[in-house]
């Protein structure tokens, strides 16, 4: 299906049976949040799960939208960071919701970035057994992907997302007019994100990005409306055709395996999600031009966006033998081998099976 | 479906599209576990979940039959005791399942009774987002209950099972040898879990209890599989119609509303669950008759079958205001209201809204 650079609507509907929903990208969609959740039918109380940084930012607006439609509202906020996903912090969560009074009658809604989306979801899908939730993604990489597709959960001491549910959300509301308001280099890493699907799956959607960066990295909001609304669309079609990851829905690790591994070495104080993912398509296209999938002309096309995206290419220092183990510690190991994602030209994906090992050397990681 | 007192099948299965499993129910169905799980398709690790009571009664046959089959084997022991049934405990089985490998490619068997079930199955409920489990329960409370139908969860400080997932077993095997090394008390208790099936559901299996209660307080195995079979089917019954408790399946919960209050101000070290329940259907049946659902006549025959299954019905003493504020806070409660089911005579069931105080008045709790 080619892009073809201008899209009118505004909603999405992600179709998974009876976990069916709507992804709604606009600006100032936030004010519109309370009607939309009496829309879908959410009764009783909002309780509202933000961030130390989002609250102050959004939360009043999103407060006086789930007032003026009739809701109850309950505003539960976490501290703001990657170390926070933890199950401490989840006890924290569940005291609120307990003292809220929030049962299967009610609902939560995630405001903020990827951290809060995950916590707040898993949340829902385990308070009472699941209560209904709303995402409402403040940061590009929320946007792009971590809102869409219901992975929920949160850190293990010695892993990241190991625990965790597949739970839709009954909403995604987008509000892009929230990415004026994020540091440069978040949203520089959710362009990471944003690459990848263009790479792995998309070469016209390759293509528009790389014909509207400047309206991009000047945040133009008519192109990020659509730029948000055609990763929310890809990566809908993925999650629809394998909800629970069985096998295709891998393809969205594209660039996210060596990434991945790159990110925790640094235990998460270093690149953060987004910059290592751009490392990993670095890698992982390299893998590709090393198998002949990918001739270097598109390497370095790939490469090129990447930088103009304000996304560094260079791999960082890093010791073999963590780097080798890190990856074989990742949860998308099957005994030992690696289902890893190559990038075919642009716009084209295939997967194979490679040890930690294959992959350092095909990645040019070690001579 | 009248209930003709004889079934020579040994397996149900649990309708529930993707979802469905069997129930095997028969004698010795131990030493079958590592077969029925290569033929279901599982692979790799089987980490066994069991109990420091019931690891050394039944850990060593499991073993050696999924050891048999081809399976890795690692068990995993937590102390025995619904206190146990807590996050605190469910870390240690996260560290335990990391430390053993398990991924999505491997599978968790729950060994025990109710309280290894729950907290096991919640395990893989939200390792890794999902990983298959079996149920194998050894108490009549589990076999006859909380091993069919997918409810999973721990308790929060402030509550029982306030946390949790729907998520279903992809096999459970019952083995109804397991029950001749269940003590009296407990099994008594699941007798309770019993009777609420005839009682609620099925005037013909009530019927059944009665007649052959010698046999059954006994321990005559084939009544005892007869007996597990037939709650099992009326329990799978119930849950292929409501998996996620949206209306019917609350009609599972017959007994459990006052019940469950008694069981909670006792603080768990009072009545064990059955007999809670049978409390709390004695008050439930005298709400039937003081609504005249039920005849004084029919009442005294749910009386008399609760004693002869060697349970108390005498009321135990309690404090009014904590009983109402138990009720209240009980995770059924929607705004105020109780969702509160009645007997019709014996075998059918009526849903109603009654406040506690409402509900104390009926049941005779108070003048």
């Amino acid at each position: 299906m080619p892009f073809e650079g201008a899209y009118h609507l505004s909603t999405l509907t992600v179709n998974l049976a009876e976990n069916s929903y709507d992804i709604v990208v606009e600006c100032g969609a936030l004010a519109s949040l309370g009607q939309r959740c009496v829309s879908i039918g959410l009764k009783g109380i909002a309780a509202v799960i933000s961030n130390s940084t989002v609250t102050p930012l959004y939360g009043h607006t999103v407060r006086e939208s789930l007032l003026a439609a009739g809701f109850s509202v309950e505003m539960i906020e976490i501290p703001d960071g990657e170390e926070y996903k933890n199950s401490a912090t989840l006890n924290q969560v569940y005291n609120d919701l307990l003292k809220a009074g929030v049962d299967r009658s009610s609902f939560i809604v995630a405001l903020g970035g990827g951290v809060v989306g995950d916590l707040a979801g898993y949340a829902a899908a385990t308070w009472m057994r699941g209560v209904p939730f709303v995402q409402v993604p403040t940061t590009l990489l929320a946007q792009v992907d971590s809102s869409v597709g219901g992975k929920t959960g949160i850190d293990h001491p010695n892993g990241k997302n190991l625990i965790g549910a597949f739970y839709q959300p009954r909403l995604v509301l987008i509000d892009v007019a929230t990415l004026l308001t994020l540091d440069k280099r978040h949203f520089c890493a959710g362009l990471g994100e944003v690459i990848k699907y263009g790479v792995a799956l998309d070469s016209s959607f390759f293509e528009y990005i790389d014909a509207n960066i400047e309206a991009i990295m000047s945040m133009d909001l008519d192109t990020l409306i659509e730029v948000v609304l055609r990763c929310c669309q890809l990566k809908a079609q993925v999650v629809e055709l394998d909800e629970k990851e069985a096998g295709l829905r891998t393809v969205l690790n594209y660039g996210h395996t060596l990434g991945h591994a790159f990110e925790a070495i640094g235990d998460y104080r270093g690149l953060v999600h987004g910059e290592a993912v751009a490392i990993g398509m670095i890698l992982a296209a390299k893998v590709s031009v090393a198998k002949e999938l990918c001739s270097p002309e598109d390497f370095a096309k790939i490469s090129a966006l990447i930088v103009r995206c304000g996304l560094s290419v260079k791999i960082p220092d890093f010791d073999r033998k963590l780097l080798l183990s890190t990856v074989a510690a990742d949860k998308k190991s099957k005994s030992g081998s690696i289902t890893f994602i190559c990038n075919k030209g642009i716009g084209m994906y295939s997967m194979s099976h490679h040890t930690p090992d294959e992959l350092l050397k095909l990645s040019g990681l070690e001579a």
